[in-house]
């Protein structure tokens, strides 16, 4: 494997160089490959492999493989990469594993939906306290609220973001993923939250979108109508549902409710040691949904210059139960 | 080009899905392609390309290529990706631009070198304030020291830290690449902290080490020694140094002290859009430098189980002039 977060899950180890090598034999040890860095890294979070150093971590662990096939991740291995691996070892047939390891870990363990359990509880608690502050008021620009966010995060025990944190407001929440500006928040505006925590690697993933002051006609009608989707792509989750299905769940009723054109991207995603991973809720995906995954679920309407609405959750899938829903943040029009 | 950062270099666009397509005709505009979520940010951030709004998006432009050559970059295009491209682009001959937007991306102009300035402010001002407010005492974690200094480059106004913030402390101090841990500081402890902050996408880097309370004899040697060896890195960067030759300047100071065995990774690297990028300062790497490119230099000594120094600035290699020192904290021993 060379995919890093592949990597660490396979094997614990973090480090931002290295290659794992897997044995088809189950009693031979996997091997795991890296510069000299890690070392001492290697020896705490991984001490059960057998540690080769190199900086060159995937042409070393391939000049070991002598004969037979050899597999690789095609969807990570660059063409130069590929072109030293397979002069590397010589002998060998190489081999696609395609998106094994993304595969198996889409489908969560107890412990890592605890760590998104807890990473969900920290956005849902910096988003509670900014909110008690007053931290967002007309007056603010974007980037503060950005900042402020982040800071209680970091404070609430994240180990970073999950990703730079978007705060939109007036017209730029039209923007379904817009960067924080000096844009001054103002009486009126639509303000469009989406972050999260990170937790032992885990993500998660929040979006909530409030008003600045009584909300229009027009912003009351599409936050009730995107509101009403993401319930119906919630209550679409369960194991075995396709996830065109799902996704279709939820842009029906956003169709119905005569935006069906401005509902910009797919439905939602896995979540998990990646803030995008598999599965993808889409109409361009493919797939069925299975006991533990962890998705998102995030339908949105965007008028251009106008303002938009994003409502997201990061769930759960369970098996003859409800999803389990992580980040619980009233989901109700909050009037600031 | 499909590396986004190299997009982002050559367009200003920074979605986090996108492909440019430039044609040979120097009269034909460049084509930028994305999904429907980055319509409005293109409009704004790259008013003159093309557009072309297809979420597979390097797949949608190689369609475009009826003959002739299609460069790609074979550094980042997975083995997966180019079956792809080969079969959209079925007329064309697919070669390799090498990496030609990063030997562009090495040389820095002067709104970058003025980006890359103020993110080394922000870090050198958010140590000095973490000293200053007594942040680096007896009883505090790691952990809690690296979500002060986050918390207080953002308050600086840095849009993100550059990397997850190294806090190594003690014997952890001898670990290159250490994640900061629940372990308490205590007296007696080297402390290093590796870190920086990102303003408009570029990245600063620094470490310092420092000790808390009297050091010992062995702390003070390592540490003269690091400091002589940055030096001598630092005086080494001119127009037309081999690389190897810089990390030479560094490394055989080390060596001559006795640790060369301890010096466990390269003297440094380029810096810029991205927190390592070219050139390399390293014995593995080759070529020169030039006038303008921003580089680390970085040498450090790691004595496993009792503890570790690295002392690291950015600079800017300058033509017929000292290099720029970007990052202006005190490298002097600091007794805490």
């Amino acid at each position: 494997m060379t995919r890093l977060v592949n990597v660490r899950y396979l094997t614990g180890y973090t480090g931002s160089n290295g290659a794992l090598l897997v044995p088809v034999d189950p009693a031979a040890p996997d091997v795991l490959c890296t510069d000299g860095r890690y070392v001492t890294q290697v020896g705490r979070q991984a001490p059960d492999l057998d540690l080769l150093v190199d900086r060159a971590s995937a042409a070393a662990l391939a000049a070991r493989v002598t004969g037979g096939r050899l597999g690789y991740e095609t969807h990570d291995v660059t063409v130069d990469l590929h072109a030293v691996l397979a002069e590397r070892a010589a002998g060998a047939e190489l081999v696609s594993v395609q998106r094994a390891v993304e595969a198996l870990r889409a489908v969560k363990d107890d412990a890592e939906v605890a760590l998104l359990r807890q990473a969900c509880a920290i956005a849902d608690r910096a988003l509670a306290e900014l909110i008690e502050a007053g931290g967002l008021r007309a007056g603010r620009t974007e980037r503060e609220v950005g900042r402020d966010l982040d800071a209680r995060m970091l404070e609430l025990g994240a180990d970073a973001r999950s990703f730079e944190t978007i705060v939109a407001t007036g017209p730029d929440s039209a923007v379904p993923h817009h960067r924080p500006t000096d844009r001054v928040l103002a009486r009126g505006d639509l303000v469009k939250l989406d972050f999260g925590a990170t937790v032992g690697g885990y993500h998660s993933d929040m979006t909530r979108t409030l008003v600045l002051g009584e909300p229009a006609g027009w912003q009351r009608e599409i936050y009730e109508l995107v509101r009403a989707a993401q319930r119906a792509g919630r209550e679409a989750l369960e194991p075995g549902a396709d996830v065109r299905a799902v996704d279709s769940a939820a842009r029906d009723v956003v169709a119905a409710g005569g935006y069906g054109e401005e509902f910009l991207h797919g439905l939602g995603h896995g979540v998990g040691l990646e803030i995008h991973e598999a599965p993808a809720l889409s109409p361009l995906a493919a797939g069925t949904l299975a006991d533990r995954m962890a998705v998102t679920v995030e339908p949105g309407v965007y008028l251009a210059g106008r303002g938009g609405v994003r409502i997201e959750d990061t769930l759960v899938v369970r098996d003859g139960a409800e999803p389990d829903l992580l980040t619980t943040t009233t989901k109700d029009l909050v009037v600031l």
